[in-house]
């Protein structure tokens, strides 16, 4: 029988209760859902509604309930809508009707909020470590190799030579940004609905700031028609965890490319790519392909819960039932995708010479014009001057290092002999030594500040 | 052993290996994979690169694969990446080596594109069912109750009287249109991949239009880059799915608000309410509102693949692993949801007096307004003559028909006697009777279409 | 000419120039450009690369501009593909070659992650204090009309009673938290990019902590790369921006219910309402309506940026080109809908009548429920007992209180003649007197919450 | 004046004036609302309500108001709310009250669907152009270079070779398939709704065929209430367009990387790329960007509309006045887009030295396998076979053209002389000659099927 049976003088349509069952996803909050009740009996019971044996009785069976499903004997029913009845239900069979007190006072209202958000809040904790792993492993890399030098990349197009330290370092920081995000959510989800009873609020005395310390929330919600309506918790995890998936597929993109034989900087260790049914010679980068594509699938948890929450009328609506699965595929998606990623970018492998080869004359141009800026050239005509060089040099299938001086001299007096000196590449990373740029010196100081970080 | 073991000298990273599986939700194609498979071995067969014996064994390990996932029998090994792997190492062990020589010439990137166009294809018919299914239980509330009177409204106000069957019809029409597009896109998934190899065609002198005729297809990939790449039939049965859901919504939401006490224009069937674990007297329009609410997850599954389809740039990326379980959720969820509102439809009951009562006098300003052009007034001057009407009666709390013809007069000399005949409710219907409007005779016209539509 | 003018040697396409034109939508960020230009001048003549004659002829120079961007007396060029090409054009003709020395060590990259990092903060700045408006006009409403009685509602069916106070409170809540969100958004974008240079960092030993302090920022971006490509920072303001859109779409949606004839609770001022060029009575909750309408662009607005951001390879790609426009976007819609929602909100006159009248005996059911627990029966019978006695006067068109006191023992010899005292309003609105429960006392409370929070 | 000024007694208030006011962009509308007023006209004429010389002044002005927009002389004022309202005010103006008849039995809501749905027929029709301008260049380039040879990517490593005539025909025939789905949007776009009046048909006799007929309609709108609520098309619209949106980026995403330095298979035209600010080397392909992140904005504009739709409950909610803004933005995208792209791949030119270099011994693989099929082993055992002789090769870094005979008869005796001749590129080529495959003459033939379809 459902927790409302007896209200209506007819059996629910068969397709409607399929429709309706919640309980094949959200059996995952079994947990959640038993620690709130063991909660709410002993708010039940400071407020003198249930005697110390009652207690003691539902605590017990509770605590069996929990066994079945931890042990996996818990076996479900037809009429067991969702977890909260299930729940219910068991502990009805295994000490009689006094199971029937605990729903005083409360709804599956607040109930499923409070489960919801305890889930929630631990789903985050547990991301929180999983992100930190593959930024540990991004630093892990800009360590090991971090004054290796590759072109920089901008438009997909080399632009400035850089580090493989800076390069890491660089994927590393948005982790960091996700971890906030993941902490902010964590802390907004960190709100009490219990006692807020169907929409109305509780008459029950209980006293919530107690419940909240009890679950482990920081606060108590203020209004009990927004408590049990407020799915805000869920739309910033699935937010944080779409960002997140956005930063995972830019990397992904990155690796894939990089360890194509095209760019050729690092190697992917054969115990992370796979191989193809057809094409005996394939290794191919499947785990960084599901990075990039699973991206999507993240964006479409989160934006499939905002438009379920968009216009809603009550305090709560039936539609929050699709709050859920979402979330759980967010979070499952991610749990999948981080363990791999950090193993795959712990060992990957970094190629020296095809990093400095990739390096062409062509990314000093910079350094050249900044050449001409030193002697006394502004900028904005400096560059003009480079163009013309490189131009040039285009022309006739030359490096710019190659182009002689009475040619430089050509374009420009301002033109000297030293000129040349740009063309060394230790010598132009080093100039980037600002907070934040390239140079060894300040990405050394910048993974100081990250390792802090972590 | 995967398809490709032995191409790398390592064993796949355990959580690779996790991140990889897709058995778990493409185990559903295997009814396709298998008909693909029996259609390849005949093309192989024809090309001469089966026996007569060899095929015999090919096709009767098969069809004892199939028995045995059709009697639940099959058990999966952990090395089963895909079905296709699944599929291929239980036929090995059926009928020994000479199951390799199935994938002769055959790659899984045309295997997976035929078997998931014939998955679309069916389901595609499946749903077309299902909608006309609501589609008939609207026609069948318009046949049964066709020329009820009640509030039609605009901006959610009271506009002008329209007619329960017009109504009805006006909430299947949509639907009418849903099937136009699930069979354009059951049309378009309609090309067959198989002989497309992994990106470049095969090699084997296979007949494929004979294939495509074998499995139902209507026509023959044209490229076989685009062949193994093109998820456009899975993002045109998200789309025509989630417009379908939008349809849902919008007529869920008119039966939430006309089933409720303040509208109370019709009651729901009691097999088709649920009610609440804390207040005894509710009964929801669960089915409703979960119509509504599925709407987001339905376009959150068509943004995911289209989002994942974004920036593709080979033939097969592995990103396109995501294709399938957006179209298998969008499957299921309409194919719980449309059952569940066929039969909510069809035991809907009309409350002709709330219906008529809920009919304002003021709904028959426009027919004022025209009775006023019938008299030579420009309509937007009778606009306006009829708005200080109603302003008037407003201000004294009265109805527009309680207005004396003085004071009538005094807004403008045309009103005359007959005035009053306007607030005749069913010659106001009546006089809507242009093609498509709510006058009984359209109705009837109307309805007589959407039948043979059906 | 464009600022890269010379590197090619021919002429852009013309429908490329008119594809990568930015100028026509980043034209708003002249003053953060000219801000940033102001700060990067100070920081060139610090480290000794200009000279304070040029530095005071760059400054003046780039006043100048402002003061034309002003007063509306800028005149573009076709050449200006962009703010920051505008601006430098500008200042080249008004200050000579001189002006060719500002962009030395800067790139467009680091300039307009600047220039449209400072926007947003101001724009998060000036949204806090509109969501602020609705909130106050909230609260407003609760406090003027405090302990008027309404049906709360749930699957929007009437469940238990609410005052108004807890209802207009209940929606500000939720703005409360968007102003959490904005103002964490805020935080975020106060990361300083300036100084990162194209990509690799800049040359120019320039002092960046106090290039952030001049401008406002909070902290430098530690990483050059990720400075130029993090656009977090904009998906966070478009995320707190659709959230936001969410709740004013909820808090519209109930007050299109509310202030229709059928509810009938609350009466629209006519000063934010419109009519119909057809309908002569019809007065239309036009706002209302779009405030529910426009969470759709704001979250299309969303989901685009995350879309653009996924898979992006370099440090800066020309896909964040489309950053801006969503963001600005969002930014209009949300500046166009909450000073119109404000002022309709001041404006709302509730109908306590109809209000009162609204309320049905049924949603007194709880509270008989509990006044059975309170007479030893434990809930989950003393919910079945109560709903025999709703279906029981559902049978016979009564209401709850109608119900005699022998028909109330035949169900259950628990209930006594005092059963009758539940239907007291006031009294049940008392007994939700928990933290956050709607009894006036809490609610009393709960308002001085949050004019706090304000 | 607005058109329902007087139904009210205050003016509007500002706030909601300017977030109302949808002139300043419907007003791209101007010539639809002009067509669709002139049918009018006609149509109220043959119903007998307008007199010949009432329907010739309307008519003239009309058409004087069309000069006034197309002069852009025409003048708006502050109560224009929207293209109708400025149409009508402005008509009054030239006319005198004989404009008022005009709107006699129409409704806005009738009016302006009548408008969009012209609109998105003219757009279907120009987007199929730019498409086909696009398609048209693909088959162009695959003409001019049908058969180089160049490596055919999977899981963007090495695969199989293909010829530059395969891979871009297999660019080309996408498009074909936006083609067809912009033709499918427009015709479900031609369903005239003018005669459904505001919501419940038109009192006016008016012939609605021959209304439908006048404007280029192919049918008649069944149903009063769908007909103004029906935004379907404008959906299947902004479908089309995102769909079409993905396969540019597509196409942008492999030519970004075929014309970077490390693929370097083609050459961009200099007029289709841009410069750096700051490193005077850089060209850069921004159209191609351009092209990947513009997917975003369409996806965002789809989505968009989509939850603006979901759960409206009226025929007309003033939430659709959020239908025209992402439609006009997806066709001014696509408009800037089309052309460019037109351009750029008509004057791309193939770099044939670095494709054919770019082809590694390993993408043979299969042919070596095929070869061992040729011999009777069955092709699982010989893909394992020759993945042996992969790994094998690949330890002592030699390509598997150098691996001596001896050395494959130590991996299968099957191995013989003739092992050697699948390393013939062309021969490779022409061995994939199926439907469909990229051997030349496949080539020719699909080649020659693309221009029927074009």
């Amino acid at each position: 029988m459902t927790l409302w049976g007896g209200r209506t003088s007819k059996e629910l349509d068969e397709a409607v209760r399929r429709l309706n069952a919640s309980l094949p996803f959200d059996v995952r909050l079994y947990g959640e859902d038993i620690d709130g009740s063991l909660a709410w009996a002993d708010g039940l019971a400071a407020a003198g509604l249930l005697s110390a044996e009652e207690l003691k009785a539902i605590r017990e069976g509770l605590q069996q309930v929990r066994r079945e499903f931890e042990e996996g004997t818990f076996e479900s029913e037809p009429s067991d809508e969702d977890i909260h009845t299930a729940v219910e239900r068991r502990l009805t069979e295994l000490i009689g009707p006094v199971a029937g007190k605990l729903h005083t006072g409360r709804s599956r209202n607040d109930q499923v909020a409070t489960d919801f958000r305890l889930w929630v809040m631990r789903a985050c904790d547990q991301l929180d470590e999983m992100v930190t792993g593959v930024a540990r492993a991004l630093a892990d890399q800009a360590e090991a190799h971090r004054d290796l030098p590759l072109p920089g990349y901008t438009h997909l197009r080399p632009a400035q030579p850089v580090t493989w330290g800076h390069w890491a370092l660089g994927r590393a920081w948005p982790l960091l940004r996700d971890r906030d995000r993941l902490r902010a959510a964590r802390e907004r989800a960190s709100v009490l609905p219990l006692g807020a009873g169907a929409l109305a609020g509780t008459t029950v005395a209980v006293d919530r700031q107690a419940l909240a310390a009890a679950l482990g929330f920081e606060r108590v919600a203020p209004n009990s028609l927004d408590a049990v309506s407020d799915r805000d918790f869920a739309a910033e995890f699935l937010f944080a965890a779409a960002l997140l998936g956005v930063h995972l597929s830019q990397l992904a993109e990155s690796l894939i490319l990089f360890s194509g034989p095209e760019f050729g900087f690092v190697q992917l260790d054969e115990a992370f790519v796979t191989g193809s049914s057809l094409m005996p010679q394939k290794v191919n980068p499947d785990p960084l392909e599901l990075a990039r594509g699973k991206a999507g699938r993240l964006m479409g948890s989160l934006i499939g819960l905002l438009v379920t929450l968009k216009g809603l009328p009550s305090a709560y609506d039936k539609d929050l039932q699709e709050d859920k699965e979402p979330v759980f595929d967010a979070y499952d998606t991610l749990s999948k995708l981080m363990p791999a990623l950090t193993g795959l970018v712990t060992n990957l492998s970094p190629n020296p010479e095809r990093m400095r080869s990739g390096v062409p004359d062509e990314v000093f141009a910079t350094d050249l014009a900044d050449y001409l800026v030193g002697k006394g050239v502004p900028f904005r005509r400096a560059h003009r001057l480079v163009s013309e060089a490189v131009q040039r040099v285009e022309g006739e299938g030359m490096a710019l290092s190659d182009l002689p001086l009475a040619s430089y001299r050509e374009i420009a007096p301002e033109f000297e002999e030293d000129l040349f000196d740009v063309f060394d590449l230790e010598a132009s990373l080093a100039r980037r030594s600002a907070v934040g740029g390239t140079a060894p010196g300040a990405v050394a100081e910048q993974l100081k500040q990250l390792r802090q970080a972590l």
